[in-house]
């Protein structure tokens, strides 16, 4: 029967029915390898999968790996575990895309091996058994004189070996339990498996994997406006300006430094202090309102300097294990050079203007989105991907993407696969403060880290449902959450109310619940909390619109809080990844706890965190903790350090009493401290 | 770049860059639509997914759906839900395979009619809008002269209205005002919304559903050897006699009478009584040794009667609205016709003979098992399935397959998608004893219902569990268990130690947990629990290798008890599907407590089931149950009715209490009596 619709012809017989294995249910895979999975370089991929079929037939199968552009294929062998569920490890050295794929197949050699045991076992093996295994034998003999074997790890004498010992399982002159015996060598077992016969495997598609620089999951960013780091009041900063702020931010432990965008600024609709609609001659404008007469995305702002300035600031940076990330905003001012070159990538209404942005009945006419209908969408797609070249090509690997989600999705997914191509050491944190479906959506077509929610999560059952979300489900195959307390568009509300507490609050819990997290700062630790008014998230006075002066040597800074905190990450292997997350109990709702741990060298290091989310009031808690809760031998009284004041404990039961002040301590960071290091 | 390995060139441009809208997570599907799901005929498919692009555009969608073999699509619109959730109800009116696919795009008329409401809204309308609008409706009558509509309910005059309303809005004699109150009537955008501008619409694959016969979800089960149905000692049964059995069957209330294989019995190395291994003349044999010098699978064994016996037997169920089931078991007696004709089906060992079953050590010569790696596989499989459609013509329309775990799983993949494509009404049950993923696997690749664990899950935690599992995962869209308290091969350990009160708990635990269900009878309802030895779950004296009496005037029997239970499931509709389960609290491990919801026509079916799984002691619970607890009205004081006693009770509290006898009323059937019943 043929089935008009689907050209499948559901009465047809398959290619071959004799491949009888089923492979089901491969992970890791995000929506059945339609995304790839994110890994890092040096990561082990621990691949499983569900392999079965009828019978009692024993099965065998390996996992290939191989790099994209690559001739190489790794090969490992799939080891049986309980349930039907095969596991292979897999190791990723280099930053690229891999993919995987699973091969299995029935091993009537192995099975024969095995009944061959059991018969012997009860001395009922027979002539016939051994007639039947030395024809397997010979199979595998041919496959070794053919050069059919399955890894690289043969002997030129194992096919001459093979034959030797067909003749030796048929020689009727020798007993058969004597020949019985002979098939039962593990030497013999083993070369026998370097040639099985996969006549019959079945194989799957293959599954990608993007890996990423390690940067990728584990980073400390720091945002600042370039054009706010002048020594002198009242000058507009530069490039130069923020190369000597690099040891302040080295100093503060950060390794990502990310400028908001670096281009000229267009001067139509220019918004003024305070995001006004009047601007002045010396108002600089917003860094998002992004081309001039100076240039668009591929030009640096006059101001801020040159090329060579950018160049000097990422080699500065470098020195100090700092990366310059870069801002990549996909919009322009009225004033940018595509407008006029290439009006045909924005909408062109009925009366011959540009459509500016609009979200009616507002109106954002000093910003021209792009059209990604345009019928010009390929050279549009090129020269965007383009303005990602020429940062890379001056030694930019970090993007941070401003609002991915108001630009197409194919779009990305095509512009990262590429650029990643060429440089997969490029990372891309999207700033897709959007809806969940969205955000997750912009990870999985290839976005190396997101903005999130935590900036709205302030209470404990929030921040941790939230981060069961992010660790304990499939999210984590593809979704790097990067926490950030504020951002310049973003002062919330628990910031202006709590003082230097919230602030000490905020900024340990995202240091230490995420391996990625930053800061907009010098705000931050200048606790900069006035909001432009009552109810509002905007700043007073924001930077996006006008130059702040910010006094680093102020008395109110927590920078020093800061530092021991990426001094702590930095120390703490536990806090590099996500995935070991996990709660403990506490009997105080207003209190978090959680430990994190990794395991390198046969070591475990574990870091258990203790957080006052009430930033007024002292509270103390009881909290349950042991090494036993993180996996690891029970060995009551165990020492615990608290790394923010380098304070030693000794706790004794599973449930101990922490006290947390707000205006002292109100995060407590443990170190777990092993017998052999107390 | 190009891809050397996968062909994929990473760096290419897609086809069109202008297709914005993502869909993902589409559901219902069965590993991404690998595989069917399953319904049955008259069901409503709830149709899901997460749809969502770039930007603040609207969306629009449709799934379409269309039965394989007919030329006929349905078309319904997908409805927005929270969180980027689109939905439609798809009905599935005629058994048979069915295929889904959604498309969605981007609705730029939809987006404007909305932003043209706000601008009104504060009076900002302007002449650019109106041309904008006018553009958009001007493309919608050229796609109406076209006869580009996207359903069938058009208007002959749907192209020259939206013409004049073009006119209208460009009409600068007309106030913007009015020329916007026209484009913000009702009416017309219904019209404009029926061509809408799909150009870069985004489609998924097709996913398919398997639509079932009604008794493929709910089902009774009655298992019987027609050889034990003579009316006299000592003679063996025959067809005749299973139709005089017929209404004993009625009666007990069950609509499936299941046949062992009737099949001709092999003479070679035929099996005694309790599985002895030597026969003498007068032993039947087992009717699993199937084949003899009169015929194979599709022959039936002399003893029994003809094929006209049969076809009459399968006539008088029906006027009895019970359906016949055969047994179909892939094996041969080495005296099967196929072990001469098609040597080339089984194995053959080095020394010529045939290979008999084994599980070294021990060895089942009186089988010979299929060879699924035959070079002859396509011969072997079209002759398996015709074996099914042999019956089928005959006019049987439900098979239990024996052991489909040792045979291939892509055979069966082919054989019933083949024969379900002619007859869609035909119902497989699997006998799928064997680990989870390979049970699920053959219910996914095509088995209409499985046998379960259930046989060996006895205690509260155990079940719960289990049928959490069953009902509560994405197992609901691809595995409909049958739950079966006893089978020839197994006799519960806690049956053979309960008594009667055993017996009662086991079948109503069958019978109200699950909709399809079966017991091996009369073993069943006449207690049969000797097993063949001490820890054995073997029958002594089993039926499979002898023929037996049985005195169903008995007065042990609990048939009426069973009677009672199989009418309680016909009047019920919650008892009729397993979706609705869920369970209740209670105070008493040993008790058990859970409901089934079912609403048809505006009114809701609530049974409600609470059972002591201790068949020695009486055991009182309080369990909690309420009417708002299954989803409807919270009404107290409420009426429930006892069904298997036909007692009434009131309730008052959340939490009432029951006295769970096990002599007498160990599991309890509660109906919920809403007020108007009352």
């Amino acid at each position: 029967m043929h089935d008009e619709h689907t050209g499948r012809r559901t009465a047809d017989l398959p290619d071959d029915g004799r491949r009888r294995v089923v492979i089901d249910a491969v992970r890791p895979t995000v929506d059945h390898g339609r995304y790839a999975v994110k890994r890092i370089v040096g990561d082990i991929v621990s691949v499983r999968a569900d392999i079965f079929a009828d019978g009692h037939d024993h099965i065998r199968g390996v996992v290939r790996c191989r790099r994209s552009g690559s001739d190489g294929v790794s090969v490992a062998d799939l080891v049986q575990m309980p349930n039907d569920e095969w596991a292979a490890d897999v190791p990723v050295d280099a930053a690229g895309r891999y993919e995987f794929a699973l091969t299995a197949w029935i091993d009537h050699y192995d099975t024969w091996v095995s009944d061959l045991a059991k018969r012997v076992e009860v001395d009922s093996e027979s002539d016939v058994d051994l007639a039947i295994g030395a024809a397997l034998i010979e199979s595998a003999a041919r496959r070794a004189r053919a050069g059919g074997a399955l890894a690289a790890n043969t002997r030129p004498d194992d096919a001459t070996r093979l034959e030797s010992v067909v003749r030796l399982l048929r020689d009727r002159d020798r007993s058969i339990r004597e020949r019985a015996a002979t098939a039962l060598d593990h030497a013999l077992i083993d070369v026998v498996k370097r040639y099985p016969d996969r006549s019959f495997e079945v194989a799957t598609g293959w599954y990608p994997i993007v890996v990423d620089p390690p940067n990728a999951s584990f980073s400390s960013w720091y945002e600042l406006f370039p054009r706010s780091t002048a020594d002198e009041p009242g000058r507009h900063g530069t490039l130069a300006d923020t190369i000597r702020r690099l040891d302040y931010i080295a100093d503060l432990g950060f390794d990502v430094v990310y400028l908001p965008p670096i281009h000229p600024i267009g001067r139509s609709y220019r918004k003024g202090p305070n995001n006004t609609l009047v601007a002045d001659e010396s108002d600089p404008g917003s860094p998002w309102a992004i081309g001039g007469p100076e240039g668009g995305h591929t030009a640096i702002h006059p101001q801020l300097g040159t090329d060579d300035d950018l160049a000097r600031l990422v080699a500065a940076a470098r020195e100090r294990g700092i990366l310059v990330a870069l801002d990549i905003a996909f919009q322009c001012s009225p004033d940018h050079p595509w407008v006029t070159e290439h009006p045909e990538w924005f909408v062109t209404r009925p009366d011959g203007s540009i459509q500016y942005a609009e979200n009616p009945p507002k109106k954002y006419q000093d910003i021209y989105p792009i059209n990604f209908e345009s019928e010009q969408w390929r050279s549009l797609w090129i020269a965007l991907k383009g303005v990602f070249e020429h940062w890379i090509e001056r030694g930019v690997t970090v993007f941070r993407v401003d609002n991915p989600h108001t630009k197409s999705f194919p779009f990305w997914e095509w512009c990262i696969a590429s650029l990643k191509a060429d440089c997969p050491e490029v990372v891309f944190l999207a700033e897709a403060f959007t809806r969940p479906k969205r955000m997750y959506g912009l990870a999985k077509l290839g976005f190396s880290q997101s903005y999130t929610y935590f900036t709205w999560r302030t209470d404990a059952a929030g921040l941790r449902d939230y981060m069961t979300e992010l660790t304990s489900t499939d999210v984590v195959e593809f979704f790097r959450p990067n926490f950030w307390p504020n951002t310049p568009d973003i002062l919330h509300d628990y910031l202006q109310r709590n003082g230097r507490p919230g602030f000490m609050i905020r900024v340990a819990l995202a240091a230490t619940l995420t391996a990625n997290y930053g800061i907009y700062g010098p705000a931050y630790e200048l606790l900069e909390s006035e909001p432009r008014e009552e109810g509002s998230e905007e700043y007073l006075d924001s930077e996006k619109y006008q130059v702040r002066e910010w006094d680093l040597t102020s008395e109110q800074s927590i920078a020093g809080y800061i530092a021991r905190l990426n001094r702590i990450r930095r120390d703490h292997p536990a806090l590099q990844h996500d995935r070991s997350l996990r709660f403990h109990a506490t009997d105080n709702e207003e209190v978090l706890a959680y430990s994190k741990t990794a395991t390198a060298d046969g070591r475990t290091d574990v870091v258990f965190t203790v957080a006052n989310l009430n930033a007024r009031h002292t509270r103390t808690a009881k909290v349950e903790f042991s090494p036993a809760a993180v996996g690891l031998h029970d060995s009551r009284p165990f020492r615990m350090r608290e790394l923010l004041t380098d304070h030693g404990v000794t706790w004794k039961e599973y449930w101990n009493r922490v006290r947390l002040d707000p205006f002292h301590n109100p995060v407590q960071v443990y170190h777990l401290i092993e017998e052999e290091d107390a």
